[in-house]
């Protein structure tokens, strides 16, 4: 009961069938956390499936709701992707709500999730996890390094921020012009930790052990906390 | 198969056990509207109960997330006073997630929903099943005449804005600076349905009649469209 | 496994909104006796909140099985209430059948439910859990004392009865000319009750340390055995 | 949504693979009632197979409670068996709950369950069922001629009863010295069915045309009903 | 109830994101089906995404169990895209056992399936269904136009079948020796089929008006039926 | 996490109500089995009792895939007996799929399992079981002594085969002109355990102590394994 807890929301474009080596990485990572005595969701994005069944789905005629509901399935592939190779140190089947995630952190077991809801981001089911299973960090391995000033691949003289708090997190991402270029977090889940006073570690999440390092405390990426 | 569907959102200040005629007036409206062929929705919010169990378990030092979930079943407890008073036009389960919405959906009888999710308004919820079952309508049905430019019951100047566009109604929401004051929609749910071109009549829900008048495409209160 | 299993059942005017303080005692209280090794079960009554909602629905008309359901969710809002209150050493969804509750029990965690199922109270609620689940000890935690010979509240000269069996308990609750005056165990729960001979220790139940005390052996209230 | 609903209970000593052609009637009875725009749910016992498997268990020291599920299963089974010679008339699946039932029956499908809960006879459930969905009227084909004065099976001269209310139904049974020896209804089901004014057939169930003139409002074996 | 049940089995190769216009084209034909009054249930294959998911877990050293749980989880999310595409003519959600299945079809909506359990195919599935809903046909919309008696693709001489019984069709399969290459049926769909006398009719299915034309007992493809 | 898992697979003839006794064997022999730290999954078979119900059925016209699922409805009956008497050492609920059965694997206890689905015996549920929770050992314990040159309850000269691999254990099955005379693995079984190479002791049942030998790599009965 006194065990700590850590979320980890990782992007759909690391754990996929395209990269087994980094999920590989990511399975042993996650074991050794495990045995460390912390208890863990993970919280995996959609990618590349989610973005075919969803343009499929669009050419269809589908609608805006189901589009959403077709990548969250697509994510939940990914995060039985990832359950089965933990198993049997996983729960072995995702959540498809925070009731059933809370159900199944019962177990004692890793947790993996996809997406719950359309019209949220996978970062927005990792802030309500982790607010409501008491989180003591959530650590989000993404496709850069950390924040940034300025979108890292368009601005050469972009800046990594290495501590920020929420507000200004907000206004850094409220600032870029090109929305999801790069995958931070969406307004709700700052919102979320906000209200909840979550720490946030962002890391690049193509290296696994970025995010043991993080778990460890190390001062990697960017940290998000209250002022 | 070729049936309308309308999706109606009702405060939970207005369905909730202190307001039985009230109740009993939706009822009837409801009942009426099926019979018209109409397939049908209607997602209530929390109200006073909500507020007594969030104020007790804060004070029991649950986190933000549980006290969202308790609200949330707070809201479901209203929307099955309202389910069984239609019992059996209704299904019978207030359905937890959009998932099993549309599982409920498919007996062809009224469905009744409350919250699904922390940090989302039932507004959201009504926003997402709208788009989620090509409703061509959603209903607000909240405590005051429609969209004010100002906040009604603090500028007596304040006035009625029969017809607007998403853009505009987020506008005005976002200059009021007493949020939650007077219920209407969420940014969350503005984005949804102006993503989806779903328009939304705003109406007095102290009168169910209104409701009534609004699903017959009457010129009640503020309605909300794409330009 | 070889653990004792103690099933408490607390009456709704106990835990429920309005009393956070008691409900936080409870909290203290049933931590301990986790920590202890106990297996537990907690059973909570509907209260204020269930009376309102079959009020409410009554005077629309709602039949009297579907009233019985209204006032077993509202009994489940109050088994939210502590099960959340009690995270993580809670199982954090309360059960809705004695099925549900052998599952949630697999996870090792203190479970909480409300009611069952019309035309049964939560004391019935109780007797099964115990029964089913090899119970050593039923706790009710009650408004009065203990068993008496007459309602306390309304006969001075009332006398607490310290020890008895089962078929004094019924005699002394159909005896009583103002059922549902004091809550104590309906006539299907001490059959349950006296066909698997399982104790029962009557208690005041607006101090959480009185189920302390019983949870410990000590001689507090009544209790109830085979002789 | 004008239907009338009937609610029918069978002993499981006559819907059960010893009597394949007994059972071969009653689905030709109730597709009959079922086209005859009847809304219907019939409620099964548990029969020779319930006992074999509780007579086993008890040997092998499983507690009273779990004793009832096998027994409550083991009806479920004989429902089983009635729903898939029904098919596509029926609900597939028996209902474990009251909750179960109420989303069976909005299939418009004839739902068929066995037991509920322990501690509670198919009588009760049928009970249950008949006050939840409003049923106009509740059957019970059972193993004699209808409600007597005495056991007829011992005392010659018992005297069939036509027409009673509950209090004197109540006060047959309680009289009645073999208890189960003849299968009407236990007192838990008397007080729902009285407590809503739900009137009862009693037919013998040996032969299911009974149970269609029962349905037909014919006067066959005996009616208890509101004075 | 008296209406006519068809299974259409079609291969994963098929309906999938990479072939929209294809779906669409089935999204129609199925529209047109339900529209005649027929009742329907399709089963859907896995295909590319299946294969990469399974490619990828493999490498990770998932056992072959969870390698086929996971094709399986990628042919619900085909049977979801066909499922999302027919709504609100389908049932929103893929069953994943029998059970389910035959739940979902009491809609009376189109019921879209992927596979059910680790080795076995999408056609035994399509068997199994089949036979429990009492089909009177059973489509199987392949990658070839019907069975041949050598695999056409590399036996130019290759002939078409019109019309053959279970006994030959398994003969033609077991004689392959490129088990996989064109997909028709696996032994025990055969042998779920044979016992029942369930006929099957297998076409080319890349032209979705293939489909259309077996559903109205023309002559296309081959014919498979007791003798 | 390091633990060993074993599947057992006892027929139907063997655990049942008809035999309190050895199951009561049983119960014992697994319980051991759990304390000394293994994972265990029983799979337990239909027996007499799922004769009389498809026997009473096909009288009925019920169709070969819904006989089947009462089968295996009865099997789960065996099941519950079995999991009841093992309580709480057992997990409560028999579960009704693959899927269903990891989830119950998650609690750490004992998971007793009856069928699955039509077409499929329950030595095929074992061998999916034993694939998917990579099991060390799959022990059936049958009512033969082990794996016989012929059957040998009609061939005195029948010889016991101490050692095989899956290859001759096919020939050997299929060569039996006497399908189903005596139980032991069927061909879809084979296929899954050879694929996974699982070794699979086959020792009579009917004393529950051979399967204590054999979990404890005594050489008992055969030994299938791969050469």
């Amino acid at each position: 009961m006194a065990q700590a807890t850590i979320v980890v929301k990782v992007s759909g474009k690391i754990v996929n069938p395209d990269n087994p080596d980094t999920v590989k990485g990511y399975v042993s990572v996650f074991k050794q956390m495990h045995e460390n005595g912390l208890r863990l969701v993970v919280v995996v994005g959609g990618g590349r499936v989610a973005r075919e069944y969803i343009n499929a789905a669009r050419l269809l005629g589908v609608n805006k709701g189901l589009l959403d509901l077709l990548g969250i399935e697509a994510s939940r592939l990914n995060a039985r992707l990832l359950a089965y190779a933990l198993y049997p140190y996983s729960y072995p089947e995702p959540p498809r709500s925070l009731w059933e995630t809370l159900e199944a952190m019962a177990s004692g077991r890793i947790v993996v999730v996809g997406g719950f809801q359309p019209g949220q981001s996978t970062a927005g089911v990792a802030a309500l996890v982790a607010e409501a299973v008491n989180a003591g960090l959530l650590i989000v391995a993404t496709t850069v390094d950390g924040v940034y000033t300025l979108d890292p691949r368009k601005h050469p003289d972009a800046r990594l921020v290495k501590r920020l708090d929420y507000r200004l997190l907000r206004e850094i991402i409220s600032q870029s012009s090109e929305p999801g270029h790069y995958e931070l977090l969406d307004p709700l889940a700052i919102t979320i930790l906000e209200r909840s006073r979550i720490p946030v570690r962002i890391v690049n999440g193509y290296d696994p052990s970025n995010v043991a390092r993080a778990a460890r405390g190390e001062d990697v990426g960017s940290l998000v906390s209250p002022t």
